[in-house]
């Protein structure tokens, strides 16, 4: 069978010339190579046969969907691979109000299914910062975002997925049911794994009911470590904050300086960006009393956000990627530390910044020790830009490993972090990690070369 | 080096007539085959040297808890097994506040861990029946409960464990960090593995501020069906119940026989046990007003329970088993289906009862869709008992598989449910866990011939 023959529509395969370079880079990853073919895929059957026209050719898959990535999961690296391109799979296929599941196909952007069950009064919590980004590709990254403090991660929130695996075979893991013993957690060990182990054709989702109220709160500290110290205050004491980022004074000027617009506190060098939720406008409101006393000693001032505030902080806080963007090159990354740790780890980046003359800034998700640190090219040249960010990068994930962290909170492993991920797991570990891949995959058809 | 090098302490080894029955069968396995010893560890280290033993000497191993167990995971079936028994790995290591982290041996009672965290003014919401299980064995079958409903089951309380694995090497698996997108989840994998991929030797469970207040609501229906109606719609209003158990009055009636005690509620056939709980009251009133809003037109009547009357209720529902001991033999299942198909499987033990001439009576976790049907043997004879009760479980599994249910919510699949989940899963997601067995375990070392 031939490739023409699996995808009877030229405008859904793409050769030679017809490829363009946006299939084999990402914001980070930039040393192109080719690809044999991208097929725009319309079904969970053409995937299949892909997958068997691959094993017959001997290439290589990668599955991609908006190619958001910031890891260089989806770039080919080898010359050989194919690539399976699902956003045209965008079909919502059904929201089932009785067990609360929304299936979807992997196409899917994030935006597009929290409009869709926002509109219903329903409620998908994950919220990734790249709206833009599919719902196959978060599934694939265990896509975090803002409100895994009180909600957890996409992981928490897939209750089954249909996958094609390795050898063509087509299979759903993960069922309707809410609870199971009843044999190994497969499911779990597709979510996250990038693409290496299976091709995410279609998902079932749970959501929520949507909660009726929400309230933001800014809180104002001197210093990162005061505000970590609050977050910690917040978390232990049952407030259940929906979010809790954090951003430095520095982080936010960005920021300010492009949209224009003012954080509507502006005193101290760090903030605690906090949203509370409920069926209830009482509890949230009691609950942000709580946080005031809390936080007594620890704030220089904390502001309860009327609407028109609410939104501006949060387009502040939404803008910093885009912001920076404007005034430098920049490489973001996604390490996370226990909690405790957080205040710590961004304490150490400020030591490598005057260590290595490299301007660091930091963002993050202080609920789950999720820090976004920003490596800022500046007007360094290009040579020395690479070679202090190295040397910087090795020292940060040195940090991270002592604090008991990992490499990657949200984004993935792909192939930028691949060898900081291999000296910071136990060996065992990620000898475990391939010999499932191995088992699974045996002639590394998928994703090969990414992860581990 | 000999088993006695390994476990220098005669108390702590047992062999021949020093190993009792009790380590030979469990509740529904009874058929006794020899073991090769037991050993009582103490330290991981003990763990991983009876491995490399046992590696040596070619002996299967079967990793034991309080081997309260229903499903024959414990149960040795080869006669050349060494049980591994961690009930004295029973301390509390630490209960670290700042990550809201308590580490704990696997021999430690889920009781012990209740009590424990709850006098510092924290909780652990899994809550199986069994409270006298070890954390180990929670673990090793994902155990579920009362409280899955809102808090989900012992898989989302699990941030990290030690797994001596079957090699001999030891290895942690998950971590202190929230949020990960860094390589593949074993942690997952190894939940609810009932010891056939590697044995654990100490957890690190996440624990949440204890609720201040609850209140538990008793609705009578009519008819199972209208009970489940009235479930799927407290469900989908975010109600947010903590729990919701659901039994018939035929269930009920033999705990009120045994307790000498009445439920508060005595008309209808069927009983919803609703507990919510929060950090303010007024949420609960507030929520208890709803339900009764909701169920107005489903349920007969709605009561709000009194210190004294919610007792009484708990009370009668844990007593169901104890009660059911007194007046008959009997098996306990714990299928589990999508919500919306509770009533229409309850509604089919009935017409099997009447097909098979077996009593079946049913209570469950409403919330989550896990019915515990119970079949009575009364005064069968044995083998008629064995053959109808067999006849039984064939067509019940059959249409727990058509509903797209599963065979086992939260007690393990073992070896008494082994041959209905390889009927009730699809061949290729269990090949994939038998490629994974063989992956991690090519040997076939750990508790061999369980659940796959």
């Amino acid at each position: 069978m031939s490739l023409q023959t699996i995808i009877n529509d030229s405008e859904r395969l793409l050769l030679g010339e017809q490829i363009s370079d946006v299939y084999k880079k990402d914001a980070y990853v930039t040393d192109v190579v080719d690809v044999q073919a991208v097929a725009l895929v319309k079904t969970t059957d053409e995937v299949r046969k892909l997958v068997n026209y691959a094993i017959e050719q001997d290439l290589k898959i990668i599955a991609r969907g908006a190619g958001t990535g910031v890891a260089g999961a989806q770039v080919p690296i080898h010359g050989n691979e194919l690539i399976i391109d699902v956003s045209q799979m965008k079909q919502i296929i059904e929201l089932d109000e009785a067990t609360m599941t929304l299936t979807v196909e992997p196409g899917v952007l994030l935006s597009e299914i929290q409009e869709y069950v926002e509109s219903r009064g329903y409620f998908y919590p994950p919220d990734p910062g790249s709206k833009h980004s599919t719902i196959g590709g978060n599934v694939a990254t265990n896509a975090g975002g803002m409100r895994a403090v009180k909600y957890g991660t996409t992981r928490d929130y897939v209750r089954a997925m249909e996958v094609v695996m390795p050898t063509g075979e087509t299979v759903e893991l993960g069922s309707l049911n809410i609870k199971s013993s009843s044999g190994y957690d497969l499911k779990n060990l597709l979510i996250g794994s990038e693409g290496t182990l299976g091709i995410i054709t279609q998902i079932k989702l749970k959501v929520l009911p949507l909660p009726k109220y929400k309230q933001s709160v800014l809180l104002a500290f001197d210093s990162v470590t005061s505000a970590t110290d609050g977050v910690l205050t917040i978390l232990s004491n049952g407030i259940e904050p929906t979010a809790l980022e954090l951003f430095e004074r520095g982080t936010i000027a960005y920021s300010e300086k492009f949209t224009k617009e003012l954080l509507p506190l502006q005193l101290g060098d760090a903030y605690v960006l906090m949203t509370l939720d409920d069926n209830e406008m009482q509890s949230i409101t009691r609950r942000v009393k709580v946080v005031e006393q809390l936080v007594q000693n620890k704030a220089i001032a904390a502001l309860t956000l009327n609407k028109e505030q609410e939104k501006s902080a949060w387009k502040l806080r939404d803008y910093i990627l885009v912001a920076l963007m404007e005034f430098t090159e920049f490489e973001m990354l996604d390490e996370v530390v226990p909690i405790n740790r957080f205040a710590e780890m961004i304490s150490y980046t400020k030591e490598l910044q005057r260590k290595h003359g490299i301007r660091v800034i930091n963002f993050g998700h202080a609920g789950d020790g999720n820090i976004h640190t920003v490596l800022m090219k500046e007007d360094l040249e290009q040579e020395i830009w690479t070679a202090k960010r190295e040397a910087l990068l090795a020292d940060l994930y040195e940090k991270v490993a002592n604090l008991g962290g990992l490499p990657s909170a949200e984004h993935g492993i792909g192939i930028i972090k691949k060898s900081y991920l291999e000296k910071m797991i136990n060996p065992v570990e990620l000898n475990l990690m391939r010999k499932v891949k191995n088992a699974i995959d045996p002639d590394d058809r998928l994703n090969p070369g990414k992860l581990i």
